[in-house]
């Protein structure tokens, strides 16, 4: 955990500026916390494929923390989420306005040090990762109550939300350390499916997790009219009643704790959340496969303890 | 004027997504029109510096104006602006959640597209200048209805608002056609200075233009509380009186239009304008300097006309 410290530490150093009030509410998003996943993605990856040269990993893992950061901040504005891990959001201390520049801000920041500390094609890979990340975003927003929903736009809108990110850092790591394009590609596959399992294990729990394991309110995404993997899978199965109702409850801004609980019913009897227990693993077992091929070092039995940890960590 | 058409084609056909209401949002904004100087600038300096590179040129033109347009779609959410060249803002057609997604959208693909068509140091340069941009709209924000507001402070801002992004597209012209950095540091300063001036001689208008030349009303700034050049430079020759109602205008968020004509008043007694007429031809003549050196060619005759013409478009 010496790793954590430092990040803790080069995440505040880096995040440089002569306009105090961006590193208040840098400071302040920051301080919210966070598992700092992508940070050690991208170290774990620096190390795993050998060659591990610090002085360019750390200054990129701080990176692509930033990129993950501009997505909450602007996230949050979106959302217009009022609180974020317990504490209220940036938004509502700070302001909409203020938040969106600083989320700006951060974008560009994380850019720059790729401009110092990485190389071209680097900078490749992670803006067309931020590009699919609003991608997803808006697609997302543009799904909400919408039963014609796909399969394909889920796993457009989850690519955004969270796998290409995790993608990125470990294409990052691993390009610290080598220019082969196959170890590359396959380090991407491995954070693209364990985000993409990630996702929707974090959408079983909005089905199935009690509150106070997962520290919030569950049927949040169908309260939103949101259509996860678990409901996705079982329209094809359901009674024209039954899917009557879901109809309107993803369209109702207010649904009734009764209603949601009648379509967290219908979801469980069709085996949605089995499939999608079984869907994960999958994309599991394809991301673990994808570092068949790495060294046999500790840090790739951390990084296939990871995987397997994202699937277990509520089941 | 070839050019022209050139730039209102490739921009549409570069923006890229397979998302289609992201399409729709920027090619509202694009439709919007302007003049696309920053395409322009970045195409004169590629053509003024010799070995001009169309392939590359015009990709990374297109990148420019996309920064611009992002930071345009961030801005009017920051602002709450209703109309923009006379149309709805693209917030009020389709909302703030969608406009700021796919501002994020545009700064990535511009940086996507550097990463194809440009290099390195491009990018540290572009990645630099959207970094400054945040953070001037951020101090712009933060020091409204401020009299303690600084020349140093209103200078980072219009470097932020709109002078780094005229030096970039300048730097970036210059890039794709040489590696001399004095050629290319000299090119940036071309346009951070007339990016200064022309900042300047908007800040002039909103005392003296008239609504209809400049096709907005006049005195927004201060009806906003922003302390801009000509009023700045005259705070130190007031009487207490005169800085008392200067303060209660811009604090006011709701000033009577006697009293902020009156403030003008006091802005015209003083010579704010002359003065800021004089400091804008003079950063004018900054920029000029810092291109004496390149060849003389018709495009470095034109950059010296462009440079003239940011001060003498109203007066």
């Amino acid at each position: 955990m010496v790793d954590r410290e430092i990040i803790e530490k080069g995440l505040r150093e880096y995040l440089d500026s002569d306009v105090k009030f961006m590193l208040e509410i840098g400071g302040y998003i920051l301080d919210g916390g966070g598992k700092r996943v992508r940070p050690q993605l991208v170290l774990t990856f620096a190390k795993s494929v050998g060659g591990y040269i610090p002085e360019n990993a750390y200054p990129l893992a701080y990176a692509m923390e930033y990129l993950h950061t501009a997505s909450l901040l602007h996230d949050d504005v979106v959302d217009g989420s009022l609180t974020r891990r317990g504490r209220p959001t940036a938004n509502r201390v700070f302001g909409n306005d203020a938040c969106i520049l600083t989320g700006d801000y951060m974008y560009a920041l994380s850019l720059y040090l790729f401009s110092i500390y990485g190389d071209i094609d680097m900078i490749k890979n992670v803006s067309d990762s931020v590009k699919k990340m609003a991608e997803g975003q808006l697609l997302e927003l543009k799904r909400i109550g919408d039963l014609n929903t796909t399969l394909e736009d889920y796993f457009k809108i989850i690519k955004g939300k969270t796998a290409v990110l995790f993608g990125s850092c470990c294409y990052v790591g691993a390009s610290t350390v080598t220019d082969d394009k196959q170890i590359k590609e396959n380090s991407y596959k491995f954070g693209l499916n364990i985000g993409l399992a990630f996702q929707i294990v974090d959408d079983i729990l909005d089905y199935v997790g009690s509150s106070d394991k997962v520290g919030k309110t569950t049927l949040n995404d169908l309260r939103e009219g949101k259509l996860t993997y678990p409901l996705l899978v079982i329209l094809d199965k359901v009674t024209p009643e039954e899917r009557e109702l879901i109809n309107r409850v993803i369209k109702d801004k207010n649904p009734s704790e009764e209603d949601l609980l009648k379509v967290k019913d219908i979801v469980v009897k069709y085996g949605g959340i089995d499939i999608s227990v079984k869907k994960a693993r999958e994309l599991v077992e394809t991301a673990k496969s994808s570092i068949r091929e790495l060294p046999d070092t500790p840090e790739k039995l951390e990084l296939l303890k990871i995987a397997d940890y994202i699937v277990d960590r509520q089941f």
